[in-house]
C-alpha cells in the first residue's frame, strides 16, 4: 500500500488518507464485522502507523527535512468569499519556477484543476476541536508529497484559530483579506496577523481597487505593531494587493513567494521550522488523545450523567462539576 | 462584591470579569507578591467560585431556569464585514418588545452604544483553544444576568466553531451572512447552519439586493437538507435578508425573535436548552483543566523536550511521540 502510493497511485493515496482521518470506533467495529475493505483495513491494529512510518521513510529518502528537496507547502486562509480557491489557483501557475511547470494552464478554475492528472484535490473532514484543520493535516501532507507533489496547497476557511495552525503545517502562511476598512480588520484577529508571512488583499479591481489600497496601508501599518511573518530574521512580512480576475498583482506575490523559498532555504530556517512544527502536533495530537479518552472514559460518562442532574437540581456551577469530572478521570491513571 | 454586582455596579462586574476570565498562573503570583488589588484577589483561593455560586443564588431567586423570566441571550455571529455590530444594535432598537423598551435611540452605532448609561459591552478574551469564545462566557453572561441586563448580545466573529459554541451559550443563535452566491456558501461549514435558529443575509441593499435574495433562495434549500434550529418543534428556521443601512427587514427580524421567543417558553424547550448548556459547559471545561493539566504537568514536559529531539533524529511520527506523552501523564494520576 505504502508502495502504492510512492507509485502515484491517487486510489490508493485516496483511501489511505480516508482511513487516516476517519476517527470513529464504529467504523472499526463495522469494518471487521462487514468486510467493507477501507473500513476493514482499520481493524488491524497499528496498520496507519506503519503507513506512516513507510511515507516517512521515503521522504527521508528524498531529503526530507530539506524543504527545498521535497516539496512546497502553501497554507492558504482567509475569510469565506475572499477568493482563495482562485488565488490558490493562480498561485501553481506554470509560468512560475516554483511549481516546476507542471501543474496548470491558465485561466484554470478549481473545477477544472480537480480533474487535471497533475493535481489531487482532496477536501479534509476537520473532525474535532481544531477549527477547520483536520487533526490529521499533517499526516495528510505526508502522505502527499510521498506520492511525489511538488506544490502542497493547505486552504482553510474561516478567519478564526485554523489559521494559525496552517502555518504550523504549512513553509508559507498566506493570508488572504478582502478590500476592507479598519473597523473591519480590527475583527480579524492580531495572531492570525502575526502568523502570516504574506498579506494579500484581493478583488483589487474596479469600484474596490482604492479600498484595497487604502486596507492595504491599513494592514501595513498594522504589522508593524505586530511582530509578524513568525519573526525570521530574513523575511519580513508584506501586504500585496492583488486582482485574481484581472490577474494585477499575481507576479508580485509569486515572486514573494519564490524570494521567501530561497531566503528562507538558504538560512536554514525553513528546516528549522518543519521541525518546530512536528513538535507541535506532537503537542496537539497528545491533547486530541486525552481529550478522547476522558469523552470515552466509563467512569466518567457515567458520574457526568449524576452531575447532569446535579446541575439542574442544585447550586452547582458546571465549573465545579468539571473539577469533579477530572478527578474521577485522573484515578483511571492507577490502574495503568 | 457579589451584591455590588446585583446593584447594577458596571465597575465591580468589569473587574469581577476580568478576574473570571484571567487564567494565568503568574497573575496570581504577582497579584500576592504587589499586592494590585484586582490580581491580589486572585490569591484567595475559591474566590472566583465563591462569586459565581451567589451569582447563581440570585438568578435563581428571579427564576433563572425560566429564560423568559431572566434575560434573552442572542447569540451572532457571521464573518469579518458581515455587520455584524450593526445588526446587533438595531436588534436592541427600543421600538421593539424584546428590548423592554430601555436601551436605543435609533442610528445607535456600536461606539454610542458604549457610551448609553443602559449599555454594557465587553470585548472578552478568547483565550485558549476555543475558537473565538472565551472558556468563561456562560459564566460572564451569568454575572450579567445578576447585574440585571435583559438583553444580552454574544458577537463572535469567523465562520469556524465560535458559533457553535455560541450556540450553547445563547437562546437563540443568529447566522448573519454577507450576500454570496452558492460556490461560497458552501465554504460555510454544515454545522454552524445546523446550529442556526436564523440566518440573516445582511446588506439586502442597492446593488446587492438581488444578489441576497438569490442567496437567501440558496441557503433556504440547503437549510432543508439539514436539520437546521437544533430541531426543534415548535421552530423551523427560517433564511431573512435585511439591510442594516436601508432598515428594510428589520422588523421582520424582530418579529421572528420575538415569535422564537414566545414558542419557545411555552414549549418549555429553551428551559430545557439552558439545562443542556449546562451540561455541555462541564463537559468543555473538564476538556479545558485536563489540557490545562497535560501541558502544566512537569513530567510530560521533560519527556517532550527528549521526544522532539527524537523527532528530529529518528523515524519516528508526531503520532507515536503524542501517545507517549500521554502515557507519562496518566500515569501521573496514581499519586492522587
Amino acid at each position: 500500500m505504502a508502495q502504492d502510493i510512492i507509485d502515484h497511485n491517487r486510489f490508493v493515496l485516496s483511501r489511505v488518507i480516508t482511513m487516516i482521518e476517519s476517527n470513529k470506533e464504529e467504523h472499526r467495529q463495522k469494518g471487521s464485522e462487514v468486510g467493507y475493505p477501507d473500513i476493514a483495513f482499520w481493524a488491524i491494529p497499528d496498520m496507519r502507523m506503519k503507513i506512516l512510518d513507510v511515507a516517512l521513510k521515503v521522504m527521508k529518502q528524498r531529503n526530507y527535512r530539506n524543504p527545498a528537496r521535497s516539496s512546497i507547502r502553501l497554507g492558504i486562509s482567509g475569510p469565506p468569499g475572499v477568493g482563495k480557491s482562485t488565488v490558490a489557483v493562480i498561485a501553481v501557475d506554470p509560468s512560475s519556477q516554483i511549481s516546476r511547470g507542471s501543474i496548470l494552464g491558465d485561466k484554470t478554475r478549481m473545477n477544472d484543476l480537480a480533474a487535471h492528472p497533475n493535481a489531487y484535490i482532496r477536501p479534509c473532514a476537520t473532525g474535532g476541536s481544531l477549527g477547520g484543520l483536520s487533526q490529521h493535516t499533517d499526516e495528510v501532507v505526508l502522505l502527499c508529497e510521498t506520492a511525489g507533489f511538488d506544490v502542497i496547497l493547505i486552504e482553510t476557511v474561516g478567519v478564526g484559530q485554523s489559521e494559525v495552525l496552517v502555518s504550523e503545517v504549512a513553509d508559507m502562511f498566506i493570508l488572504l483579506l478582502p478590500p476592507v476598512g479598519g473597523d473591519e480588520l480590527q475583527g480579524i484577529k492580531r495572531g492570525i496577523m502575526e502568523a502570516a508571512d504574506l498579506i494579500v488583499i484581493n478583488k483589487a479591481d474596479g469600484d474596490l481597487k482604492l479600498l484595497a489600497k487604502k486596507a492595504q496601508s491599513e494592514c501595513r501599518s498594522a504589522l508593524q505593531f505586530l511582530r509578524g511573518g513568525a519573526g525570521h530574521k530574513w523575511w519580513k512580512s508584506d501586504v500585496l494587493t492583488c486582482s485574481a480576475q484581472t490577474k494585477e498583482g499575481v507576479n508580485d506575490i509569486m515572486s514573494s513567494i519564490e524570494t521567501y523559498w530561497k531566503l528562507g532555504d538558504e538560512s536554514g530556517d525553513l528546516r528549522l521550522r518543519r521541525g518546530k512544527q512536528r513538535a507541535s502536533w506532537m503537542w496537539r495530537k497528545s491533547k486530541e488523545d486525552i481529550v478522547k479518552m476522558l469523552e470515552d472514559c466509563e467512569l466518567v460518562t457515567k458520574r457526568a450523567e449524576e452531575l447532569e442532574v446535579e446541575l439542574r437540581q442544585s447550586e452547582k456551577t458546571p465549573r465545579w462539576a468539571a473539577k469533579e469530572l477530572v478527578k474521577v478521570f485522573m484515578k483511571t491513571g492507577k490502574d495503568l
